[in-house]
């Protein structure tokens, strides 16, 4: 079986294994105060040009998005996001069990814009209503797309305008900063956005996120909320060790080689399906592919590969997903084009 | 200045201020424990033909909602309701402030259809969504449109088939259950609820509201539920010693008396608008009008009368809401007809 | 049967009730923003000599605390109370709710004391427990005690050197004002706490407290945080109206007089009791009495008054709790008093 | 610098490790949805003999302990648990968060008793106090000492007494079942407890414990309340691998031998220092030894071996705590023993 099921369904990336291996039986202080998330600290610092943050070594997405929201806001107040944000869609109320709402926004191609801030806040009238105070986005979003340059200046200054934080979710940041489509890099990001996280789940690690926290009130006792959220790990230094290794290099890492490489074979997918007159559902240039296929052809396909299928079948047509992450190959791309191929023939002859 | 800002600008009816200075050296218990308590719901069992069900004394809106959904979702489970929905749009994430969602859904005059409810479950997939297990509408809605009998139980079915718990937020029930367009008995509505509450700050009571849970697990230890939340009124005889004289009579009772004079006034004022060639925004049948004017006219009119303005000026024309009450009287309703006809006979000519 | 059960088992004083009847028909703007609340709130400032504060009026004592802890917390942020505080012990787990630890500390008398502020702050290490931020106290405490001059005095110099916030729980401000042993008046409490409330419920309102809070940083949005937590009355100008007759005349108001006129009863009770070579639990100068009688006793006078047992039997004696109200009279007391002293009698010979 | 700082100071076991490694480049399904969390879960099964119970690999102690409580309390129920345990003393707040009150008594040793389960149930009456539901205990104490047998027996029948859960943190459970006193099997553990952990953190994994629910109310929906709580890792599986390597064997596995080796080279610490005339703080039997040693001495030892100071100074001397792990040798236990016998000689001398 093929998988092109998730970019997490693998472990670590072997050169950050061998880091985790390497530094296995080094002895360190816990909770990720030591030199390791020091180091991975200051790699960011220099990658980001941002030197006056907080990075926070974090075991996962969800825990950085709980908890740099509970953190910043106060009780009454709220998070604007797109209906597809992971926050609101995927991450069942999470963020409500600290008791803030998500205003939820029907977003095109799952961006948020200044228009739909606009109409956000008008949900805001006064003591009666959640005053919104940080906008949630994701980059790349959920489904593959990339806030342009001039898209996300454009949400900055708007933010700016209505008081409000810009957090952006970098589960899969390194795909968004090496996709072709992109014009934005990782130092405006960080100047644009109060706070962000590096996604190594989805790019290569085991597990953990490097969480950059510029706005100093959003900064204040955040270990606190950490571990109140419980999301401080004791052996932290995991995070720390896999970030070095995955960001030695700045620009050049193998955190944007592995990205580079996921996004390059899911562009052969997209080439390999468009020359087959396959139509996408959305308009994805990061590593997740979203083809739709007739319904017959994808049960055929789902003997040989592991995908999801991404929405209810349609006129006799489903949309389904196909992601590429640090252990795929050539051959498992070349065998599914191959396949498709051949199943789409049949059908037409 | 003559009021028709709200139907809680006044103090309470007479005579449920009679009752409460007939009774006020009387010594009873404390915390809704009492016999005026229990004689109210007493009289509400009858009026609504349940007998299985408790009654709990609450001393407003918001606490009614909040503490019966605190008390029936389980942590990941949310809310269905409408964003013009006072729990949604009204209530600064008090319903959020307990831990579970409201997913909003854009919904026509106000009200939930069996679409909407399957639409909001489209959402929930899987245990990375939040389960959906109330549905909260109001009876009449926000915006003064009521529910039908076809509709309610259309409504109620559609729950059942989702395993939803169906509440009705009766802030304005006796204008409901008053208006001429309504074919719903307040019997029926407590036999399609699984709770819902008869409110009394809006219809002639200082404070107050009887809410009524027929659905046993919504029922177990909610008055530990209310004195968490902090709606536990220390003289809870107050609430008790209002509804008993508000219900008094059953279906002939002060309670919708008073909904049908505030009924009747409205629809006084809507029909003289009406015969100006005024139009309205929605279609409210009870005591709530929203006539859309001439943003001068309103200019004018709020120099002798004061009322919200409902929405921001659009083409030269303001939506304003008037809302009558057990106060309100025909003089005022006249003085307004006369004063708006001469603003826009002046305009016309 | 005569009720020393609590001093919340009556309506309100007839001059309240009579404010409440002459303001019956007004119409006011909702939610607390009418003439009558804006009235009350500057008698307070003047009553208080605290120019720049804010006060709300709120609906009961449990939505003032928790509404000011959930305000003035930030989510990491715990409180210190006495077990026997309000609070800890009987609001259900309300300020938990909020997302809050409060560690209750065990209190000599119900009072904290700067060494018990002492050992509460050793709890705190890191990180990893909760930070403390706020000092709750009743004034008087749940069991008739208070604090002297020199020992709020103390307690707020502690507060200042931990940073910790001072807040007053004053559901009987009252008789803790006006009671002999008293030499702390209402000025100096405003001038040592950061917050604290003037109760009515249980001095001759029909319900509502007027909440003071002097430091800006809790004073914030708390209108929001007060909506939010389910506490904005609609009809707030009730709770402005009966503070307005409350403290007319300031340190003569009718609120002073009440409360004199329950700590003299209690005085009597007290007195006729020790006069009977009764003791007591605790030492209560306010009005509430705590006799340790022989159960048969106890037995016996609950077939005429109705009061609490305050503690299991011990020894073959019952501790109970007599509380005095507005509404409590010098022949009930008497009573009492002939009723007890005869039993006792009968049991000594 | 030799650690005697924690037992996670360093990685994970050699053999765990190549467990990961071996199984590092299979595709898996996420969020612990995959045969390696089965089998896990299997071995499970068969090492504490319940085959009625769910098995969740979760990723450390912190989440076990708050997703468990806020899964199996209804919004007004509280934990019991002696002031020391994990959850109240050393979670900031975590489970405060999730709107429960912790009950913390003062317990002897670090352990809950009958009789202080009866006396934190006073502190519960009627719908004004949270309702214990749940009893927090640690298998071994955070202090080292050990349930035996006849006591958690105890415990377990006076929960049930109360209708009270018992939950057992085992972050060292490991250690609890390897040392000398223990008479208590881990299918005993499982008998008597409703859910409770084995921790691997602490016991050669790189994180994860493996939660074991009974109890069946408790079980309901737990995936969406680990997601909820931001505790569902993506790649699950790694927890799943982990806990096959370390319960390979069941009784005999490397859990096993790793808690024994531990436990053995703490008793030769403990050993080494009685002969020294060293005392103890507490009495653990398990991998945490707690000496009490000049404080000169300790800032000596503190130049070659990294510890805890366990208490403040106390008339010239300070507890430490030293603990032993998977990478603790024989090597380093003698070089503590002899530089502290060095020293202790010294000031004698």
């Amino acid at each position: 079986m093929v998988y092109f099921r998730s970019d997490y369904s693998q472990g670590a990336h072997p050169k950050v294994m061998d880091a985790l291996i390497k530094t296995n039986e080094e002895h360190t202080d816990g909770y990720g105060v030591d030199s390791h998330c020091e180091n991975a600290a200051r790699m960011i610092r220099g990658l980001t040009d941002v030197e006056d943050c907080d990075v926070h070594m974090m075991i996962g997405g969800t825990p950085c998005n709980v908890t740099v929201i509970a953190a910043s806001l106060r009780p009454y107040e709220s998070v604007i996001a797109a209906r597809t944000g992971h926050a609101y869609f995927h991450e069942t109320g999470a963020v409500e069990a600290t008791g803030h709402r998500i205003v939820a926004m029907d977003a095109v191609n799952g961006k948020l814009t200044p228009e739909l801030i606009d109409r956000a806040m008008e949900e805001y009238q006064d003591e009666h209503t959640p005053l919104p105070r940080l906008v949630y986005i994701s980059q790349p979003t959920e489904i593959g797309t990339v806030y342009g340059k001039a898209e996300l200046t454009a949400l900055a200054e708007k933010c700016r305008e209505h008081d409000l934080l810009l957090y952006a979710d970098g589960a899969r940041l390194g795909s968004a900063m090496t996709c072709r489509e992109n014009d934005l890099s990782i130092k405006e990001l960080a100047r644009l956005c109060d706070a962000f996280y590096i996604g190594g789940t989805k790019n290569g690690a085991l597990f953990g996120e490097a969480l950059v926290i510029k706005n100093r009130q959003m900064r204040d006792h955040f270990r606190f909320m950490i571990k109140r959220q419980g999301g401080l790990l004791a052996k932290g230094r995991l995070i720390g060790v896999q970030f070095e290794a995955l960001l030695e290099g700045g620009e050049n890492s193998l955190y944007f080689q592995i990205a580079d490489h996921a996004n390059h074979l899911a562009a052969e997918l997209r080439e390999g399906l468009k020359k087959m007159s396959v139509r996408f559902s959305g308009d994805s240039p990061t590593n997740q592919v979203f083809p739709i296929l007739p319904t017959e052809v994808v049960k055929e396909l789902e003997k040989d590969f592991f995908f999801y299928e991404w929405a209810p079948e349609k006129d006799g047509m489903t949309a389904i997903r196909l992601v590429t992450g640090w252990g795929t190959n050539e051959a498992e791309v070349r065998a599914f084009l191959d396949r498709t191929s051949k199943l789409l023939n049949a059908r037409r002859s």
